[in-house]
């Protein structure tokens, strides 16, 4: 039931036929009986197999496409506790590729040294990975309204093959008067200057936003907006700042714009919802039906405060409502849902609750464990995504499941199976500890490889590497821990200590050998498989307290320093040794950004012109 | 900006002036002088005392006035792990009662006798507790349509003032083809006569659903929507229960049966959305805009899947959409939504993710640690709902940080401050265990206070009963625990184990005291305070093996035998003692069920008329 493409001469021909470039079918499951005698409205129209049009910055040949716009990597890695290493970044720009985003917004790069660092670095790889069909995602930095800011994201973005400069300023009466005290004047002149100043340095793909959009006078917006279309930009995004807009309102603002706005039929209108009402994901819908064409969106809808749009809801709602959604479609790859949103809670460290839609660990409950009555032989009775869409195998089917034969060859196959590309001195590395584990384990099931492939290959440069640790608890009291450490210099070094418990003395005991002030912000662990048997990870977030280890970066929308925190996760068996783990992860990773930055440039909080 | 009542003469004059039959005046925060020359459309258009209008069955005096109808105690605990004991739903119940429920559904009376004896309960004691300005919340129980679940129901609430019968079958032609195996016709009889079966026990308000209304033939819907109004139903209660409707089209769902029932002026018009794809709250929103006046909801969402529209957003949405929601208003004491939320996923085990909305641990994140740029004077700019108005105080303006100076008059205090209303011996052995914390922690906050509150006054009947543990692991093997147990004898056992790290000994240990074979389904553990030293507090959920301990219970929807699955959780300043005193009390809380429910009716799976 494909719908035709309805102007398909806008399509390039190619002989290629690439994941990336269709819109993998989703089955709605309604049986044909059903659907013959019900006339049931929900008829499955999703195209089968709709291109992703060719990229021009300004202008989309196809009118149902939408773009879909990752912010992970800005927004949401800027969310407490979230903060990533460059390479944590890196691996979460590839998998976003994998995923066929069309643009990454891959950092603020005038927010520190790092920040910088992380932004280029993935404009020169991610950038550039171009696939058979032409693919390659547009690689987007923030800037504020300033030369410095903006001079400073083209320095980081310009390596990619689609660079593009995301620039910003607040146009809502509130944030005018109190955030930057100027004038509509003022800022429209400020707006109007720096996309010209963007385009000036050779930038063809600029995006403008003004902040707190959804609290701005309409009238001022269609004004400002204009200047800026004359000025150069070609996508103007429109962010509900605070999260205070209504569905219909947020819709309703779009058709204003669109509307209203001089020369806006040659540029892209963009969606930017926060989640304060927990209506993010329904006000980018109306946004799309209202005209807007790119959609901005994080991996589990993270983010600050309550997280923006999630991309995984936005992409699954706009396929399951395209009924409605007058046939709009993207060209997300669905089935790297699962594992994209898996490693974004792995290294931001904000884990997801049960019952997140889509990626949950009860979205899909009715696969686990319980008890199915045989009536239930329609998995569609109450099922209107399959789990293997998102790339999430059913438990009963998972087919493979390891075990202590199993050798080198099944490890590397079932790693690969769930989305993992690691070279050999990794499998091996990993092999050794799955045969450890498989000694004292029967089944190892997919959670526990992923576990220890977290905990084996996405870390930090070790700084400081665990040795032994031997501690003596209980509720007779005096709990006791002896740490043995070796440092980057292969000296070892032992510590003992008393503390309240054995996390705490085992703590003591490394900051006696490590000697940094640190703040332990958080502390949780999880066994997510049956069986106290299972690995359970441990992830704590630590803040320095010297100046030289409290790492600061300014935040892209206040302006404000803030002091970056840094997450560690740990993986084992034992949970005190788990626990050491995630809090050295925590620490090397600390300690890196230390030793990377070593002159962070100190940029003023307030935005300078 | 009060907005004036336009029907005055309906509202029962009373001297009294109580929270609950007042809407908290929420500041949208906008600085007057901002206001006046910014024209927003942003004014403050929520009333400052609109009073909840008398109760009658099928009619609301006040068309401006929704009702809230809470289901977490029915749809919220059965999801996987939630189960909840009798005590702990009462709990819940009072608090829903503060928060001003309009409606409980307190449980579904024919799916075991503990489920029965809970809403009995309920009934019983929340259901009478009139207040001053004569509210006492509605006491709902859930039934399929058939006699024997119609009468358990009845029997179960009729000890309420205001008692309530709900029941469905459903209506989609997917779920009548292989569910139920009916003809439309059938479908009918039976929801009409079940209607009246309900009314002739003398039931005065009677609620009927059409399970799967969102995928259902909508004139077969106004169909049998008409025949159940003329068979008695009060309340039509409209689910989209696989969570797949986009709101404009829950919206035109709810317009249409509107506009096409017979008889609908006479009843009231509910909705009940899942949140499968994210949009439960805007879904809400939307058919309350197109003439609901009741909304069914969960504290925090919780619910199978990906759960259900959520208390708190739904009514702060609402208040802060008033202008585009025509002026609608709930008598929902937005101050009590915090402790609720956080009763809620103590009780339940479901854990919100850090970026949930309004009572996320980031939702108010500008309140933490984070350095602050002076620049953000005005809290508004980036913050549209103060936490006070949750009845969350600020982290810098929480005022009392309780110490081991502090005396029991403090403690007393500052937990009625928090919500907690406690005896005097709870206080006492509270209060012993608060002096023992800090002799070893300098600020007692109060995180700290409310996991010592869970962990020693929010608990089941104790049958084994933590003496003493001394555990000795690390990396260097063999780790081994000790453990002393008390039983309900009051005899002393002890046994040591050897496991693979310190909490899979001292488990193994105590089960070779206990002797019941279970599975370990989770672990998981939490500190939410800032240094090692703060309280950690463990989780976990198990399941019973033998045909004794493997309660079972029916789930309302599909009809399936569900096997019980028991959370427990325990709070220490040491993580192995801790997760000791988790696995107890879930151990404690499914030997209870086992002894609570010696002959529980066994109900057959499928639907029986």
């Amino acid at each position: 039931m494909a719908t035709a493409i309805s102007n398909p001469i806008l399509f390039p021909s190619t002989s290629h036929h690439h994941d990336h470039n269709r819109t993998t079918l989703l089955t709605l499951r309604f049986p044909q009986t059903s659907l013959r005698h019900s006339k049931s409205r929900f008829t499955v129209s999703c195209s089968q197999s709709r291109r992703r049009p060719p990229y021009v910055p300004n202008h989309i040949p196809d009118p149902s496409y939408v773009r879909i716009f990752d912010t992970t990597l800005r927004d949401g890695e800027q969310s407490p506790g979230a903060s990533m290493t460059s390479k944590e970044k890196l691996d979460v720009a590839r998998q976003l590729a994998k995923l066929g985003v069309d643009i990454i917004e891959a950092g603020f790069p005038a927010a520190s040294k790092d920040d910088f660092e992380a932004v280029k670095a993935i404009a020169q790889e991610v950038g550039n990975a171009v696939d058979d069909d032409g693919y390659v995602p547009v690689i987007c930095g923030l800037s504020r309204c300033n030369e410095n800011d903006i001079r400073t994201a083209w320095e980081a973005v310009k390596h990619a093959k689609r660079p593009r400069i995301h620039t910003f300023i607040a146009t809502s009466a509130i944030h005018m008067e109190y955030k930057l005290r100027m004038s509509k004047d003022k800022v429209i002149d400020i707006a109007r200057n720096m996309v010209k100043f963007a385009r000036s340095l050779g930038c063809q793909d600029v995006q403008f936003s003004p902040e707190d959009a959804g609290r701005s006078d309409r009238e001022f917006l269609c004004e400002i907006l204009g200047e800026v279309i004359k000025a150069g930009a070609t996508t103007l995004n429109i962010p509900d700042t605070v999260g205070i807009n209504m569905p219909t309102e947020f819709g309703s603002l779009i058709a204003y714009i669109k509307a209203n706005t001089p020369g806006i039929e040659n540029v892209i209108i963009s969606t930017h919802c926060q989640n304060d009402l927990g209506l993010s994901t329904a006000n980018t819908l109306e946004g799309a039906r209202a005209g807007a064409r790119q959609l901005e969106v994080t991996i589990n809808g993270i983010g600050e405060r309550a997280g923006n749009a999630s991309l995984e809801e936005v992409v699954m709602a706009l396929k399951c409502g395209a009924h409605v959604n007058g046939n709009l479609y993207t060209a997300i790859n669905t089935k790297h849902i699962f594992l994209t949103s898996k490693m974004v809670e792995e290294y931001s460290g904000l884990q997801l609750q049960p019952h997140k839609a889509i990626v949950g660990a009860n979205a899909f409950a009715h696969e686990s464990g319980i008890h199915q009555d045989g009536m239930l032989k329609h998995k569609n009775t109450y099922e209107i995504i399959s789990p293997e869409d998102i790339g999430l195998e059913r438990a009963n089917e998972a087919g493979i499941v390891l075990g202590k034969l199993s050798g080198r060859h099944a490890l590397r196959k079932r790693l690969e199976e769930l989305g993992y590309e690691l070279n050999d001195d990794q499998v091996q590395s990993l092999f050794w500890r799955f045969k450890a584990v498989a000694e004292q384990k029967k089944r190892i099931t997919d959670a526990d490889l992923r576990a220890l492939v977290s905990d084996e290959v996405f870390q930090a440069e070790p700084i400081w590497k665990l040795g032994d640790l031997q501690v003596t608890c209980g509720t007779l009291g005096l709990s006791t821990a002896t740490v043995k450490l070796f440092g980057l210099d292969g000296v070892t070094h032992v510590a003992c200590s008393v503390g309240t418990g054995p996390v705490d003395s085992a703590y003591k005991a490394i900051d006696m050998i490590v000697k940094e002030p640190i703040t332990l912000l958080e502390y949780s662990m999880s066994a997510v498989t049956e069986g106290i048997d299972a690995i359970a990870t441990t992830r704590v977030v630590i803040r320095g307290e010297t100046s030289e280890t409290s790492t600061s970066t300014t935040h892209a929308v206040t302006g404000a320093a803030v002091v970056r925190t840094f997450s560690g996760t740990g993986a084992g068996m034992d949970v005190v040794v788990s626990s050491v783990k995630a809090y050295l992860a925590a620490l090397n990773k600390m300690l890196g950004f230390k030793e990377a930055s070593p002159s962070v440039e100190k940029i003023p909080a307030s935005s300078k012109i």
